[in-house]
This record gives C-alpha cells, structure tokens and sequence, in this order.
C-alpha cells in the first residue's frame, strides 16, 4: 500500500525500423509497461528480428513475444516471396502506387494478433508504427484504416460485449515526416544504429541503400540533419 | 470463347464442424469456385483438421490452404492452453456468459488472413460459419463485429485504396438455430459423420459429449430429426 498504481501496459508492434522503434520510445515516454509484439514472416527477414531484439533490450520491455506468422504462404508480396523488389523507383512515384512490396492484409493480420495478446494482458492500448507521408502507398497505413480496426476491435472482443474496457489503437507518427520521425527519437535518445530498415539486405545484414525503404530512411536522416547510422553494401544510398 | 464466365472465388473458413461444413456446402450450392481455409491453432485440435481435410475432400474446394496460427503463444483460452474445457454447463447458462473456450479475437485473426489470401486469390467473397443463435456467446460470432470487419476489410486493402472490387463477408447461418444449419446441410446432401466438434476429443478422436459443443451439436441432431453420426467416448451426450 505505497499508493503506488500499476502502470498501464500497451502492447507495441516493433519490427526493429526506424518507426516502430520510434513508436516504442514513444510509448515507454508515456508512461506504459511496454509488451512488444513482432512477427516473423518471410526469411528474408531474419536481420530484422534480430535488429528488433535489440531495439526490444535497449528499451526495457516488459516482454517479447516473436510469433510466427505464414504471410508466406499466402504469397501476394515481394517481401514474402520471389519477387523481386524494387530498386532506384524515382521519388515522384514513391507513395503514388501501391508497390509490389505490399503484403496482402499484413497490418490487419498483426493488428488481430496484437488484440488476442492485448485481451490476455489486460492491456487497452495498441501502439503501430504506421505513417500516411513518407510512406509507400500502402492501404493499412492510413488514419482511416487504423479507425475501422480500432472500431472493429471493440466488437471483436470480451470488452466489447461486457463494456468493461476499451481498445485504442495509437498511431503516433500517422502524420509525420521521416525527418520528425528521427528528430523525436533522437529526442527521446534512440540510438538508430541498432534498427534495420532495408528490404533487400545483404547475406551479412548490410542494406542495400537502394529499395524505397532505404532511400525513405537515408532521406530522413539527412533532413533531420542527423549522421545516417545504416551500415551499407557497396556504396550507400545514391 | 465459349461463353463462360469464370466463376466467382470464394475463400471458405473451415474448421471441420457442422458449421463450416454447412457453410461451405452453401458457398459450393451459390456457384462459387471454394478456396478452403483452416488453421491448425493447438494441438488438442489434431483430429478438428482430419475433420477439415474430409470435407474439403467431399466438398472438392479448389485449393485447401492449412496455416499454423499462433494463437497458443498468446493463451488466454481453454482451447488453447491447460484451463480445463467446461462440462455439463446447465443449458439456460450456455451463451449467458463468454466462456473460457472462447479464445481472444480468434474470429479477428482468422478472418484477417482469410482476407490476405482472398486478395491474392482476387476473390471478393469470404464465407464464415459464425452463428449469433445456438452458439457459445462469444463476441467475435454477432452480425455487429462481422459487419464492422467488412468495412474495415475495405479499408485495409488495395481494393479499398484503387475501388476496383469490394470485399463481402457472408455469415450465412447468423440467424439459423443448429437445427435448421443441420436441415439445410442434409438437404444440400451432406454426410455429417465427416464432421468434428467436440472440444476436448478422447485420444482415439471420439466426442466427450458433455463439452458446450458437443451438447449443442447433439440437440441439432435431435431437434432436425437426424441421426446423429457422431462417434462418442463412454456413454455419449446426457
């Protein structure tokens, strides 16, 4: 009896980028026990559960759970299958169409697992990394996506039908460029170093500097005036 | 160019209970081209998916997708974990209260992959076995949380973002009691011995009969005037 109450615990979406990461440290700023959620889809991936390890240790996370989920055997995506991904799109097409990158449903499918896990902890709120400005074009980053699931969620739930609580879904960068991105976090102290972005690593984790992801990356990093931290294959970013 | 439309691809969750079955026997009697879809979520579950491959096999689906769902990383139910499945729960308390069968946002996860494939697939149907009248009480099954995920499924996807299709959820047997679901699947021919329900199956794969499942099973049966072709543990359902 120390009149001390629990902290309120959020359970957060880390992939081991610059967003989610940022989304992190946004949400531990804030108060909440963090339970960071990440997924494992596609081997080409396996350097980003490893850059999320680390992000998840450095920001002292209450728990990591890693689930496995089969987006590659639905297929649908470059980043799930042979496909190849794209390299040197020109920055005027960026964000106009939805590029083959796109994996089917994937925020709606990580969001469905991170309120399973949500409703088990007894936690109310949800925190994804999305953003709706320098981003890819992809459907499930937009405000208006992120405010159907959380409307949704709460039918879906105990909480819905027994009215005893009530699901958030927080958005923090919805609205912000790359740039604010890494300024906030470099605020809140991150050290990038420790993220991983790219869609094409090289076989020792070194990224290509070349997909959008890299390019959206090494751009912020230059228009927040910070040193870009990303280990690069060949030559960097052009 | 021999007139024929293609026809429409339906993506059909099945779990290999009366259900499911029904519905996808409805999906197949409306003209669709089935795309079966079942997840193997627990190993108490073993003989739920040579229930599901049975009828997948009667019922000729196109294709029958079986995905891994880590939903027993999350907990939360005794369908997933070691909580004991309820018996013998009095009939007037059944649907009164969610209970620890239920597993958290289950309906959400599944459904959310069922429309990852259908985007791949380019269908816009998607059949779900839920049912609002005869059932558990789970939240996840009202015409409220079906309706809500359509709209968000048309948020979520490239279809939302280019308008060039829309995405149905058909519930069909929402309103229907287990009698009528079981009347029009005998109608639509169907041998419900293939089916699976019971919650808690000895090792053998024989019903318990006292689960919440089993006894609404039974009581179809029953009340449609069928035999029941299950195969029961002991003494069968009181």
């Amino acid at each position: 009896m120390d009149g001390k109450t629990e902290p309120r615990k959020a359970v957060v979406l880390v992939s081991g980028g610059v967003d989610s990461t940022t989304c992190l440290a946004i949400a531990r700023s804030e108060g909440y026990e963090t339970y960071a959620l990440t997924f494992q889809y596609s081997q080409r991936h396996a350097v980003e559960l490893e850059a999320a390890r680390r992000v998840v240790d450095a920001l002292e996370a209450a728990e990591h759970l890693v689930l496995d989920v089969p987006m590659d055997r639905i297929g649908g995506s470059a980043l799930t299958s042979a496909l190849e991904v794209p390299k040197d799109t020109p920055e005027a097409e960026m964000g106009r169409r939805i590029p083959v990158t796109y994996v089917p449903a994937r925020n709606t499918v990580f969001l469905s697992l991170a309120l399973a896990w949500a409703e088990v902890l007894g936690a109310e709120d949800i925190f994804i990394g999305v953003n709706a400005l320098d981003y890819s074009g992809y459907p499930d980053c937009r405000p208006e996506f992120i405010r159907a699931f959380e409307e949704m969620a709460n039918l879906a739930t105990r909480a819905g039908v027994e009215g005893t609580s009530r699901f958030r879904i927080h958005a923090p960068l919805m609205r912000w460029t790359k740039q604010q991105i890494i300024r906030r976090g470099v605020e809140l102290g991150l050290d990038y170093s420790m993220t991983h972005s790219c869609y094409d690593p090289s076989p020792e984790g070194l990224a290509c500097g070349r997909c959008e992801s890299c390019r959206l990356r090494s751009k912020g990093f230059a228009e927040a005036g910070t040193p870009d931290p990303t280990r690069y294959a060949g030559t960097g970013p052009r």
